[in-house]
């Protein structure tokens, strides 16, 4: 068995339990009774982040939630890993859809963790952390590590970007590894190399003072939800590319390498589809599925 | 003065009393608590036709609100005016928006009565009656007179069809006067001589069986309101005409002479939009305000 697998194995109830007691912290972000819930779950984090091995961690305000920064520093000529991970949740609302009487009591089924956060982030956090208290303990640790872990990821964090500002000496590293991405398949360790930002407006149409009768306004009047219609449908063209001028100036063209070694992951097509219950895929024309949700905006 | 100004003005009162009396009988034809007030009104209906000097008259049951038919037949060689009008009203709700404590007990302020069914259709329907009746007691009437007042006409007149089928023989006539029409304005006469229909249709578009994330299966995925805007947007062209297929085969174009005619009613398109309050009106290219709500479909 190799070195990391029996660790894995050695610690592997200590880490359940570490993990679950997070877990059991019910820090919803967007409901601010859960305000001292927030800094319960921030410590948890600075907690584990010192036991994992750190020199140093600190529980750092913002305007909003703190923000949990840590680092262990071997040695400053040596590449820096940032780990990003948010020990936020989001509500557990409506309760009966719920297949257990608490989310935040974890339930352990078919080797997998069913609860409220153990899956976005608490889980994929602690595997960093983990994963680093293994380097530490083993001494194969061979590059610097800061750990950054928000509160306010699930309501859009409006204080990172303050916060970062602010912290932007002691964030100088190399690589930024974000635990809160996905998988290509459960057996398949997947590294996510970049993300798609979001863009949100609002619309209102307005129209008449009043409803107004079909018969007898009808053709020579325009209904709001036609317009609404018109502009939702104009944003996009035939070929499923965006019609607002300018908006591919910035979007960078994949090399015909990287969409080659982006196509060679193991992706189904027809999996993909059984899962969310679809007969047919609909994107922009010429590109795959994989590269339609990883490269295009 | 004039003689039939004269009679008005020597009835009036009894004229606004009975129609007021119409008008405090509740018959809300989508609410089924309504049902004896239909029949209250479908029998008032028969008494003021009775009374205005019809031969005959009758509450005709159907599967649902009677109809009311009544006749004077002065001569069978001469033309047959038919009337048609509803005893029906719609719902009152809410009531915080009504101006009057009673929407059924009618309110007069600068000369025109405020109440549920004051203009449709109890005030228009009694107003045929009421110069029906004085036709017929001045000896001036020149035609035969038949009348028919449903009460299912705020919901979609479900019964009409059949119970016209099974009347089809006393129901022929020369001229059918709706009384449930517009005015071009206030203090302009007018006889509407054409009517556009209604189709409707209710379209459901599914998507995937759940939410889907924004960031994970965003562009490839097909969103609901996407499809359903595109369904909107692509029934009508950029010229205001409906891309239906087949859809124009049996809407019939008026004549040079007609359109012409129709476009010296009294209209005024800036008044128009300030009632509504809209800047600009919307509608099929190549035709007039007033033909795109007379004319077209």
């Amino acid at each position: 068995m190799s070195d990391i697998k029996k660790y894995i194995e050695e610690n592997k109830d200590r880490f359940l339990n570490e993990l679950f007691d997070l877990i059991r912290i019910p820090s919803i972000s967007s409901i601010s009774d859960h305000k001292e819930d927030m800094v319960r779950a921030a410590e948890y984090w600075k907690k584990t982040i010192l036991a994992a091995g750190a020199d140093y961690a600190e529980v750092s305000p913002t305007k909003g939630n703190p923000i949990v920064y840590g680092e262990k520093i071997i040695d400053p000529s040596l590449p820096t890993v940032i780990v990003y991970a948010h020990y936020d949740v989001m509500p557990v609302d409506p309760l009966d859809l719920w297949k257990q009487d608490d989310p935040f009591e974890p339930v352990i089924k078919d080797g997998k963790i069913w609860a409220r956060g153990a899956d976005d982030d608490k889980g994929q956090g602690f595997m960093h952390a983990k994963a680093f208290e293994y380097l530490v303990k083993t001494n194969q640790l061979k590059c610097n590590v800061k750990f950054m872990i928000e509160g306010e990821e699930e309501i859009g964090s409006p204080n990172m970007g303050e916060w970062c500002e602010q912290n932007k000496d002691r964030l100088k590293g190399d690589v930024i590894l974000v635990s809160d991405t996905g998988m290509i398949a459960a057996d398949v360790p997947s590294i996510t190399v970049g993300l798609r930002g979001l863009t949100y407006l609002q619309v209102e149409v307005t129209g008449p003072n009043r409803d107004l009768h079909s018969g007898l306004f009808g053709g020579a009047v325009a209904n709001p939800i036609n317009i609404l219609s018109n502009m939702i449908s104009s944003l996009i063209d035939e070929n499923g590319r965006i019609t607002v001028p300018g908006f591919y100036d910035d979007v960078l063209e994949s090399s015909a390498e990287e969409r080659e070694a982006l196509n060679k992951a193991p992706f189904s097509e027809d999996d993909y589809k059984k899962a969310i219950n679809v007969e047919a895929l609909h994107g922009e024309a010429g590109y795959t599925t994989i590269e339609r949700t990883g490269i295009r905006p």
